[in-house]
């Protein structure tokens, strides 16, 4: 990652994320093949989204580059509900992902909460959510299953600490002390997570959306966040950004060059490019993220795996 | 309720649904005042929305009226969560209700899930819709703590039933069968929940919002659901309706009067009309439903409560 580390020290450039998720994929790779794991995912499709369709391609590719059984389902939206339900149940299953929107709107988070947490690869269950702005990190009392986190900000944070933003030297929730980040996206399934984990590394956190700025900081006791009203305008909170991170699903949707200062790291998770791509002439741009995702939901499923084989009293693999 | 009789069996008319709320809260207050309990609600308000105040006050009023103590907090949204979180440790708190939209979007999804389910007084967490939606009527496996249901739905039914459509001469699950019904709203707190209730009890439902319109209608095992898409329009939709229930908050949007069939009868609980008046002379009509709503809520309240207090085995009535 040496290009990488010299894109960051000159403060300017494009920096391509491939190396992060190789590294985080190599790792995974390595544990299943010593330890001759069987981890699957089920992954259920109601549309004929190309974009949708091509990312369920790619995560294909990669999941079986690296061992791990990925079956792509296509079902029909009204019968999504019993699909996940035997998924459920099913013990040779690891992971059920699905791919949004299928209604739209609430009956969507619904969908999302009938995915067993035990399951939830994705980590958009309310109840991860819940153990994630609460900095809860296990599912259990014993603390013997750790939490599973969204694999989009999972991706972001782990580009963010390996860009070398993070200050190790300063105690643990403080290394990203002193750094102002905006955030144009407050989904639950991207913006707001990842402003509560940035925020709980001691990052001051503007969270961006059509409706307004909240400012997410750490709280008074450790491991706690501070959600707080603002008056400050999107465009200061940007001019005043370190790390500008952009997740607009909207083409049309541009933030003007010249409010982004020399050397802020921008980094662009929406599909499409939300700032023009020249600012990498005086900035870092990371342009896309979706490889490291794709590591994360392989990371957030030997998770899964671990949670149900290693720690289970009932504990069996895959009988296939 | 022998004016609402009348109107029913003339098939026009306007009918008022206070005798309904009024006869569920007497039956409410007389338990109350015999049984000498103490049930609470807390209510959080987070905006100055003048909707919102309105009905937190006929609330209020009506709760103080039957024994309920209804305490109104207003709190800043950032610190809502934290809030919630309290009232559900609160032994004396017995139910906990907020006015929506907060932030609007999932974040407000969300927040429905921070409420215990066993406070859930209007039925939005997502347990309390996954047992309706499939037939699950207790809250737990000794079946001592039963579920409740969000409280328009609710009331929707009870109206339903009370104007005198359920044909209790059938078998139960089939109480509506042969009736055609058309829901013009498909939110997660009104509209889907009470597609499943209404097609639960044996009637055909189109469910219909800006996406499009679902069929609910009861499935092959007693108990069940089945969804299935339809290729038929809206307009078609309403005018083979026997019920048409209509639930869009805009005051721009109208149903076309010349769509709806003589004798249908007509349900609006939008907080505006969206059909003309005058469909009356020829319909029966039935404005608003906020009355019923709030004696649903003191009902589900009350649930709660036997829940906490009668049935739970580290039961306490209130200290004060």
């Amino acid at each position: 990652m040496d290009e990488i580390k010299t894109i960051v020290s000159h403060k300017k450039g494009k920096v391509d994320v491939t190396p992060i998720a190789t590294f985080y994929r190599n790792e995974i790779k390595e544990s299943i093949t010593k330890g001759n794991l069987k981890p699957r995912i089920v992954a259920f499709l109601t549309t004929n989204d190309e974009g949708a369709l091509d990312y369920s391609k790619w995560t294909k590719i990669a999941c079986n580059k690296d061992g791990i059984e990925f079956i792509l389902k296509r079902v029909e939206r009204v019968d999504l509900e019993d699909e996940i339900l035997e998924a459920n149940k099913d013990n040779n299953v690891h992971g059920i992902m699905v791919y949004y929107p299928v209604f739209g709107g609430m009956m969507d988070s619904y969908l999302q909460d009938v995915v067993s947490p035990e399951k939830d690869v994705e980590g958009l269950s309310t109840i991860n959510r819940f153990n994630l702005y609460h900095n809860i990190r296990y599912m259990d009392a014993a603390q013997t299953k750790k939490c599973v986190i969204p694999c989009t900000p999972l991706a972001m944070v782990k580009i963010v600490d390996e860009l070398g933003i993070y200050d190790k030297s300063l105690a643990l929730g403080e290394h990203l002390k002193g750094k102002t980040i905006t955030i144009v996206n407050r989904s639950e399934i991207v913006g707001r997570p990842l402003a509560a984990m940035l925020a709980n590394d001691g990052a001051f956190v503007y969270s961006v959306d059509l409706n307004g700025i909240i400012v997410f900081q750490p709280g008074k006791r450790f491991g706690t966040i501070k959600m707080s009203e603002t008056t400050i305008t999107r465009d200061e909170a940007i001019s005043k950004s370190d790390i500008l991170i952009l997740g607009v699903p909207s083409p049309k949707f541009k933030i003007e060059s010249n409010l982004i200062k020399d050397g802020t790291i921008v980094i662009n998770f929406a599909g499409c490019l939300n700032v023009d791509e020249s600012i990498e002439s005086r900035c870092v741009l990371v342009p896309t993220i979706g490889k490291v995702t794709i590591a994360m939901l392989e990371r957030n499923l030997m998770r899964l795996y671990h949670n149900k084989v290693t720690h289970s009293s009932s504990s069996s693999t895959s009988s296939s």
